[in-house]
C-alpha cells in the first residue's frame, strides 16, 4: 500500500506489560496518557463496562425532554417519556445508522429520524418506516436501549451488556447523603463544556488532590480548611500541629451534630476496593463559610430542598471513573469528565439552584458560578502541563505524596485494577 | 520506541471477513465508513484501478490550458496539446519529485517546475534540464502518463497501468444519449467543491435513492414526480395505485416518443453486472417541468447543441464508483465525489451551458444552480449524520428498503463485488 | 476493539528494506518522505542519538536566564548558572511530570514547578518538594541532564546517553573558523520560525544546493557567485569556461589571502565520513559585496568582534543532521531545522550583531534580515511542493545533479549511513 511501511518490531512494552508492572505509590508509566492504543483500550474497557455520571433530572423535567450525551465515539440519548419516566437509547437510527437527535439537548413528540422518517416513540419502539415492504418487522428495529439509573436526581448510564451489579449498594448509600439537596427540585442555572488539554486520568489524578491547591486556586481555597488537603505531620511545628488536631476536631464534631439532624456526613470511602468505585463526605467549610463561592456565603438566597439552614457545610461526592459533585445548601456543583482522545478530555460542569429561585432575584450567575469556572480553567492548565511532560523521553512515574495524594493513588488502584481484571492480568 | 505501545490482538475482523460475510440487502458493516485501513483499501482496489470521472473538455478549450485533479494524495494534470488533444500525466517532476502545477486550472507553453526549471512539453517530454551532466538520458525522464478517455466531451481518467477494458462499451452506449447535449460546445457556468463531512460510500448511497427527497429536498423536487423515487404497491390506497400507473405510461410514451426523434431515453442498467458499472435513463419531468430548477422552467434560453425543445425532461447518468450527471435541454449538471479521508469527501459540481449563452441576458447563475447548491447541502448534512451514527457501537448494517433503495444496494453489490475480486475472495 | 480492522498484510516494503536497496545518486524512495514510522524512526535514530545545534550564548546572557527548545516531544531547558557555566535537563518535572519552563525564554533564580511548587536550583538539584514524608530523598529527584556542548558560542545538545564522541575534533576545527566573529559578544538582533510544510529531510536537501537558486532567491543570489552554485562543464560556453576560471582563481586568492591573516577560509567536508559530520569554507562575495544583504553591503556597522575590515566573504559551516550558519564581517545568520512530523519541519533562524550595536543608529532589523526571511519562505515554498509529489503514487527517487547537488547526495549518504548503522543493516 502506497507510503506504508512495514514497522520495525517495536520496542515498547505491551499493555499487559505495563499494567503487570505498574509500580505502587507512583503515577503511571507514559503510555497510559500518550498512547492512542491505550486510551482505545481505556474506552472499551473502562468507559463501556462501568457505571457513568452523565446528567441531572432537571435536564430533562418535562416530558419529551432530551439530553444527548456522547461517551467516546457513542451518542446516546437519554428522555422522559409521558408517564414521567427516564429512558436512555443509542441516538443510531436502525435504518441507515444515522444520528438521530444532534441537539445536546432538545423537546420531541416522537424521536424522528430526519433521513427517512422513520419515527420512534419515547419507549424506543418504531411505529413508522415507509416503502419497507411486507416482511419488514417493526418491533426487530426499535432503538438499542442503553442502562440507565437515578441516584437521587443524579443520572448514570452503562453502556454494557451487563452492568456492574455493586452500583445499587453505593445508589443507596448515596440516595441518603444527596436527598436533603432535592436534586429533582432544582433547575440548571448554568453549564460549561471545557475541553481540557490532557488524558481524561491526568483530569481525574488532578481532580483527586489538593496538594495543588494552594498557589493555584485562589478563589477555590477561599473558605476551604488548608489541613483538609492533607500534610506531612512530620514537617509541621507545634502551631502548625496544634491547629491541624482544632481541625479534625472541628471534622469530629460537626459530623455528629449533622448526624444527629438526620443530615449523613461521615466519610464512607470505596474508591478502590469495589467496582462502583466512590467516596463520599460532608465537610466544614473555613469561618463562617457557607458555600463555595468568593465571599463563602450562600450565592442563592432560597436554600435546596427542605433546609433552613445555610451553614451546611459541603457534601463532596467522587465516583470513579469520572465524576465529582460538591451539595451546598444553596447549590450544587457537579462534574463530567468525557474522554475524547489520548490528550484531550471534556469536563462538562453544572451548576443547580432551587427550581423556583429567581435569577437576578435570589441568585446571579456570575456569583453562583466565578469559583468554579475559575477552578476549572487553572485545573485545565495544569492538566495540560502534565500532558506535555508525560510525551517527553526524560518522563517517568514519580512518587506521590503519601500525605496528601492518596486518594489520587486510589483511583491508580482502581484503574489498574479493573483493566488488569478486563485482561485478565494477573500484578507481578 | 517512545510511547509505543505493542497493540494486544485486535478483536475486529479482517477486511477479508468483513467482506466474505457482507449481508446482501443490508447497509455495510461500520468500519468500512470509518477505518482508515479500508479507506485505504478504497483507494488503492477502488479509486486507483477504475475509471474516474473528473472533468469535462469545457474544462481546458484551448491549446495550453490545463486542469488538475487529486484521487487521493495523487495530482493529475489534464492538458490540451497544440493539436487539439487532450492528455493526462501525474503532477510530479522526475527530478526532485516537486508537484508541477499546484493551481487547479491554468494555461502554459511548457510545463515548467518551479524548483530547478526542469521542463516538459504538453506531449509530457522532458525538453529542458540543466546542469544533470552528459550521461543524462532526457527520454527516461518524461512526465508519466495517465490513462484518459473523453465520452462525448466527459474525461475519465484511470490510475492503473491496465485499466478495464468493458469501459469503451459503456462509451459507445452513452454517446448516444449526451450528444445531443453536445458537451464540447459547453462553458462551464459555474463549479462548487463541497466536503461532505462522511466516508464517500455515504455520499455514494446517498446519491442513488430518493427515498429521502420527499422532507430533505424541497428545491429538488419540485420539478421530479414523487413516483419515480419508488415506493411500496402494498402501502398504497387506489388513488395512489392509479397516479403510479399513470406515471408508468407516461414514461413508457416519453421514451417512445424521445427515441423516434432520435434521442435516446430507454433504460440502461448496468449498476453491478460490469466492471465499469453505470445506469442511464432518460426521465419526464412533473407537469409543464423543462428543467431542474425552482420554477421548472429553462435557466438558459439558450438551448444545448441544436436542440431546439425545451422539454426534453432529464437524463441520468451514474457511473460506478463516484459520478452522476443530469442533462437536460438548457444545461448540464455534473458531479464527481473524490474521497479525501474515511470520514470526508469533496464533491465537486460544474454547471454547464451553451457556450455561446450570454450571462445576464441567456441565464444567470443565481436561478442555474440554486437548486443542486440546497440539495447538495442537504445531503452532506445527511451524509454526516450518518458519519456520527457509524462509529457508534450501537451500530448495525440495517435494512435497504425493496422499493426504493435498489440501487443503492447495487453500489454496493458493486464495491463488495470488485473489492472481492482484487482482493482474490469469494463470497461466503 | 471498535471500528479497528486487521490491515491486510501491507505490500509496503520495510525500514531495513528501504535502507538496504537505496540507489546512489538519486532521492530517497517516498516513505522516507511521508511515513509516521519513518519519521518516528528519524526521530529515534538521528535525532536523540547525534548532536544538534539548539542555540546561542546570546540566548542566555546573564545568569538565571533559560531557554527551552523542543526536540520532537522532548523538551530541553538550557540555562546559564550563577557561576556563568551553561547546562542543559529535560523539561519534565520528577514528581508529577508537569512541564517545568513553558516558554522560549525567561529569567528565574530557581525552577518551580507550578503543581506542587517542586523546585530545582539551576544546578539542576530539588531543593523543595512538601509533604513528601521522611522516607523521601531529594537526591533521587534531581532534574535529568542532557549533554550540552558550547563551540565557539555555538550551543549543541545531544539527547543519548553517550554522545558521537567524534563531536569534540568537529568542535576543535570550527572553534578557529568562527573564533573572530565571537558570539559570546553577540546579541540577538532578531529571530524567526517558520514551519515549512515537509519533511526535515526536504528542508535539508533544499539547504544543500543552490541548484535551485536562480529563478528562486532574487534576494539571497544578489551577492553571491553563480560558479559558486556548481555547474556542467560541458554545458558551457567558452566565455562561461573563462567566467569559471576566474572564480575558481578568485577563491584561491581570497583563501590565501585570509589564512595569512590568521583567518580560517579553506574548505573542511567531513558530510559523510564521519559520524558528526560538517562542512565549512568561508568564500568570497560577488563583486564589492560585503554581507548578505539586498545592497551587499554590511546591515551593521559595527563589525563583530575585533574586526576591523567589512570585505570578509562569508563563513559557511554545516551540520548534520540539522543546521546551517552564515558568519559576515557586520552579522551572523545561524539556522536550525527541527523535526515536527513526518510533513512538517520547524526552522528557527537567529540574526546575531555586536552586543554593543544600537538598533537604529548600526543597524536596523529590516535591512538586517530581509534577504534571508525572503530566501526561508522560497524554500518553505519549494520544499512543500516536494512533499505534495512525495505523496503520489508516481513519484520514483529522480537523479541528482553530479555537478550541483553533490552535497544533497552527502547529506543523504549520511543519513542512510547513521540510519543503517543504527539498525544494523548492510548495504546491498
Amino acid at each position: 500500500m502506497l507510503d506504508m511501511v512495514n514497522p520495525a518490531p517495536s520496542e515498547g512494552p505491551s499493555l499487559e506489560e505495563l499494567l503487570k508492572r505498574r509500580r505502587p505509590g507512583y503515577s503511571l508509566e507514559a503510555p497510559f496518557y500518550t498512547s492512542p492504543e491505550i486510551f482505545q483500550a481505556d474506552i472499551e474497557h473502562i468507559f463501556k463496562r462501568h457505571w457513568l455520571y452523565v446528567g441531572v433530572e432537571p435536564d430533562i423535567p418535562e416530558p419529551g425532554d432530551c439530553v444527548t450525551i456522547d461517551i467516546g465515539t457513542n451518542s446516546v440519548i437519554i428522555a422522559r417519556d409521558d408517564d414521567m419516566s427516564v429512558r436512555a437509547w443509542h441516538n443510531v437510527c436502525r435504518h441507515r445508522g444515522a444520528r438521530l437527535i444532534t441537539e445536546e439537548k432538545t423537546s420531541v413528540g416522537n424521536i424522528v429520524c430526519r433521513y427517512h422518517h422513520w419515527t420512534y416513540n419515547l419507549s424506543g419502539d418504531l411505529v413508522f418506516a415507509e416503502h419497507m415492504g411486507p416482511s419488514f418487522d417493526h418491533k426487530c428495529h426499535s432503538l438499542k436501549p442503553v442502562h440507565l439509573r437515578n441516584v437521587a436526581g443524579l443520572l448514570f448510564i452503562c453502556l454494557a451488556d451487563e452492568p456492574p451489579a455493586d452500583f445499587d449498594e453505593m445508589a443507596k448509600v448515596m440516595e441518603g447523603y444527596i436527598a436533603p439537596h432535592q436534586i429533582a427540585n432544582c433547575k440548571i442555572a448554568h453549564q460549561s463544556d471545557l475541553i481540557e488539554p490532557g488524558n481524561w486520568k491526568l483530569t481525574m489524578e488532578n481532580n483527586r488532590e489538593c496538594y495543588h491547591c494552594t498557589g493555584n486556586h485562589p478563589e477555590l481555597t477561599i473558605p476551604l480548611f488548608a489541613y483538609s488537603y492533607g500534610f506531612a505531620p512530620e514537617e509541621m511545628d507545634d502551631i502548625q500541629r496544634e491547629q491541624a488536631a482544632r481541625y479534625d476536631k472541628l471534622v469530629a464534631d460537626m459530623t455528629a451534630e449533622w448526624e444527629s439532624k438526620g443530615i449523613p456526613a461521615r466519610e464512607v470511602d470505596h474508591l478502590d476496593d469495589i467496582v462502583s468505585g466512590y467516596r463520599t463526605q460532608r465537610m466544614p467549610l473555613d469561618g463562617d463559610g457557607e458555600s463555595q463561592t468568593m465571599d463563602t456565603k450562600v450565592a442563592c438566597k432560597k436554600l435546596l430542598g427542605d433546609l433552613t439552614e445555610a451553614k451546611l457545610g459541603g457534601l463532596s461526592f467522587w465516583t470513579q471513573p469520572n465524576s465529582w459533585h460538591h451539595f451546598m445548601s444553596d447549590h450544587v456543583v457537579t462534574f463530567t469528565a468525557i474522554p475524547l482522545d489520548a490528550g484531550r478530555t471534556l469536563v462538562r460542569t453544572k451548576w443547580l439552584v432551587h427550581k423556583d429561585a429567581v435569577e437576578g432575584v435570589d441568585y446571579n450567575v456570575e456569583d453562583l458560578t466565578s469559583v468554579w469556572r475559575a477552578t476549572n480553567q487553572q485545573d485545565s492548565d495544569l492538566v495540560g502541563l502534565c500532558q506535555l511532560g508525560a510525551t517527553s523521553v526524560a518522563y517517568e512515574p514519580g512518587p506521590y505524596s503519601p500525605n496528601t495524594e492518596t486518594l489520587v493513588e486510589k483511583f491508580i488502584n482502581w484503574y489498574v485494577g479493573r483493566m488488569r481484571t478486563h485482561l485478565h492480568i494477573a500484578a507481578e
